[in-house]
């Protein structure tokens, strides 16, 4: 469990409250298990912690058997929500692990009157005269555009760049400190895509302006995370006792790692890791880029995959999908991605309407 | 007539209402040929339906001998406006033929207003609130600076990108309508430039916001037409009865293409194709490009050719020019095409204001 | 003293009024040499004509010897202040040398106003409904981070390219003149860097709004100079009778021979150019990189350089840094680099308000 649970420990490792809460258990999903072309589902899926269980014998083993490259893990929390004493004091965002319970919430109301706001409305130029600085050391359109939106919605306006690569290149050769401070005496707040872990804390440890992280290599990407719960909430109606699988590429994704930190603040909170068992095999032999190939394609949602999931099940993506879901399940209503992404608007504008304005 | 009356065909095919009206005559041009270093021209110049006309005995045959590379292809239309129920109500920009005589007449009107909007009128913020997205799969930055400088001069603003191939490069490889889902949930009009033909279509049959084709491969760029035509309009005070020759590589011309179209909506419009035959050539024998290169500058406008053009001609150019006109045309009070770059940018306001305002 | 002297030369030559009160000393800097792993530095420097004078007895030589590959070359003129009639009606920033001092007193203090704006006030908005186009045919993301900022601090509006090359790409083969009318018809004031000196001159020449220059190749760079001199006099509150070393690579600094203009308008203004002779080396043996390799962090400022240098001093710097500065300095109230920075923000802001709105 190589990729799943090292994912796990780093996860929540110092970052919970009442770690002794949690309940791991390491096992299989099973069910009824379907096949079609281009995927394979379970109905009715259950967690079974010993493979060798007896409760296997109910079900059809060779489908099981079908599923060898699957494996799950399941937590369990039941932390309370605690009260930290810096709650709404928040400079930066940073990581996903700074925000408590109370922020969270505090942010999310605030990104649902952002949902209101209208053109034209004073509430639309709250921002103005502000000037946001976009500072991507790789290019990331989707994540800067959503960024720029959010500060143009409220007024505010952005000076752009995806070249600050050039700030750092073998010619001119500046630390990132340097860049920063040069570029807080241009603008009031700055977003910062770097390809570095841990650049974005070293930009807020310089900076007298607020930074938002968005995205530090393998590090973290926060506003993501926080959209995702966002959405949760927004589509479920709740954050307590709720089920979450999530599927892929575990050891590689940060997003996936970000949305796990948040997850254990709420309460009874199940999360279902699900990932092809050759994540794990590219990890001990790097070399086996032909099992991670075969692997890829073989969690795909599609009509089938919704005909067997809840009703009220929600189906989310951090976008872009390649042949994850195919696109006739766009139209069903538990295909939530696109508002997810729209969602990521609110978070943002909220965000910078915080740091900004004040908690 | 490979090159030009393919060109023709697939022109006015299909979209014309009165084809029956339209004349075609294959031919020549005639006249007296003057020479100078750099270009050729005629004066008088005359269609020749029959090159063994008896016509050719006033002139001079040698003359008519060192123009074998050229031929010109003369349309003439007198189609009768239609009123089509469609109009003023358009959603996107996507083709030169989707506007009828009446809606670029509108469109004309409120573009000749924009020309009169005074720095920190009223009007001068009418867009105030609204976001535009230019997504250049492509960089043209002078179609994206006219667009981008349309909408703030309106008082709206832009989320800008050139990089717009890295959303379906290789590593993210998101479909165009992926992409158009996710922008349009940022902004409140797309500017797209796409490399292949059909993209812009494809992008108005997904968004729910509108679209405008900013140049999609070899297919369309229709803003570029409509101010071609209106240039046409404000020089000369007339679309019905002028007569354009349209001079240069016409077979790789999508400026010229897009333009036919539109020309073919007024009455008694003559276009004259004139196009060196080595493009014909260049297209039966593709190899041939030592040919192409050696048409290459044999059409230069210069001021010999100023002296024998009408007092109230004009002379246009969509630009980049490299060698077609020479520098000491452009203080001659017909050449018109920095006024037509110009009057892109009063068209272009005019289709952001008509398709975010209401027609 | 072929860099230094040919570099003063070049400065002076022809735009100084009273050319006869300059006088130029080349020689040695001495006294009291100390080192450290990083840097040598000199207690009390004074400036020394002759080499093998008697004052040198006084010293410790063997310090001097190691001083070798330092030359200085100090001038120092009395110059008064010459009143132009052309003050007041700068329609461009080219270079340096167009700005008087009665000019120069002038934006100072605009740019003084400017450091007091308070967001949200009317002056905020002062260029509202103004277009500035960023036209860089180089990346140069500081400076025009710098503009965009001072431009939208004032309320007006940016239209930006980085890519501005591509005008003039082997495929499209635009020529500058052409370029400048297209875009001085979208925008009202146009920022330009370009690779080739003289550029911003042609620029200038063809457009009919106001050009800025911001670096044309090895040419020169005038608003960096003008935050340069703008910061000595924020900081030492004079410019009359100050003594400025200039250290580093002279022979390749455009922002030095811009600044060398500048002073040259002030009285009693010493300069001492002080740069390692194996800049002069490479200039005669162009292939001598290794000797300049050799040179590079030879005079680096740390805090033993601080503890000799003169409380009021002022330790200015271009950025970006390399190791000619060391980060310990920055606490330091003598380091003045990143007040520099914003002061260019100050002066960009005073520039585009007296181009637009007038002097």
């Amino acid at each position: 469990m190589a990729a799943s649970s090292s994912l796990l420990t780093y996860s929540l490792q110092g970052h919970v409250s009442t770690p002794n809460t949690i309940k791991f258990r390491e096992g299989f999903m099973y069910g009824n298990l379907y096949s079609s072309t281009n995927s394979k589902y379970l109905t009715n899926p259950k967690f079974l912690h010993n493979r060798n269980s007896s409760k296997l014998e109910n079900f059809d083993k060779s489908s099981v058997r079908n599923e060898i490259l699957c494996r799950a893990l399941e937590i369990e929390n039941s932390i309370s929500p605690v009260l930290v004493s810096k709650k709404f004091e928040l400079d930066d965002v940073i990581e996903a692990q700074q925000f408590d319970r109370e922020t969270l919430n505090y942010i999310f109301d605030v990104a649902l009157d952002m949902e209101k706001i209208e053109k034209g409305s004073s509430k639309s130029q709250m921002l103005k005269g502000y000037l946001m600085a976009t500072l991507f050391y790789e290019p990331s359109t989707r994540t800067r555009l959503s960024f720029e939106s959010a500060m143009k919605r409220l007024g505010g306006e952005v000076l752009t760049t995806e070249n600050a690569r050039e700030f750092s290149s073998a010619a001119k050769g500046e630390t990132l400190e340097d860049t920063i401070r040069t570029v807080e005496g241009y603008s009031d707040i700055i977003v910062m895509r770097h390809f570095e872990s841990g650049a974005a804390r070293k930009a807020a440890a310089t900076a007298s302006i607020p930074i938002i992280n968005a995205g530090d290599g393998p590090g973290q990407h926060p506003t993501q995370a926080l959209l995702d719960v966002y959405t949760i909430q927004r589509e479920i109606g709740k954050l307590d006792g709720i089920k979450v699988g999530l599927v892929g590429d575990l050891a590689n994704g940060r997003t996936v790692r970000s949305l796990a930190y948040l997850l254990a603040k709420y309460q009874d909170v199940k999360i279902y890791f699900v990932s092809p068992d050759v994540v794990k095999m590219k990890e001990r032999f790097g070399e086996r880029i032909d099992l991670y190939e075969q692997a890829r394609g073989k969690y795909i949602v599609d009509t089938n995959v919704l005909k067997v999931m809840q009703k009220k099940a929600v189906v989310m993506h951090p976008l872009p999908r390649l042949d994850e879901i195919t696109v006739d399940v766009d139209t069903d209503p538990r295909a939530a991605y696109f508002r997810q992404a729209k969602n990521g608007l609110y978070i943002r504008m909220a965000l910078v309407k915080l740091l900004l304005l004040g908690w």
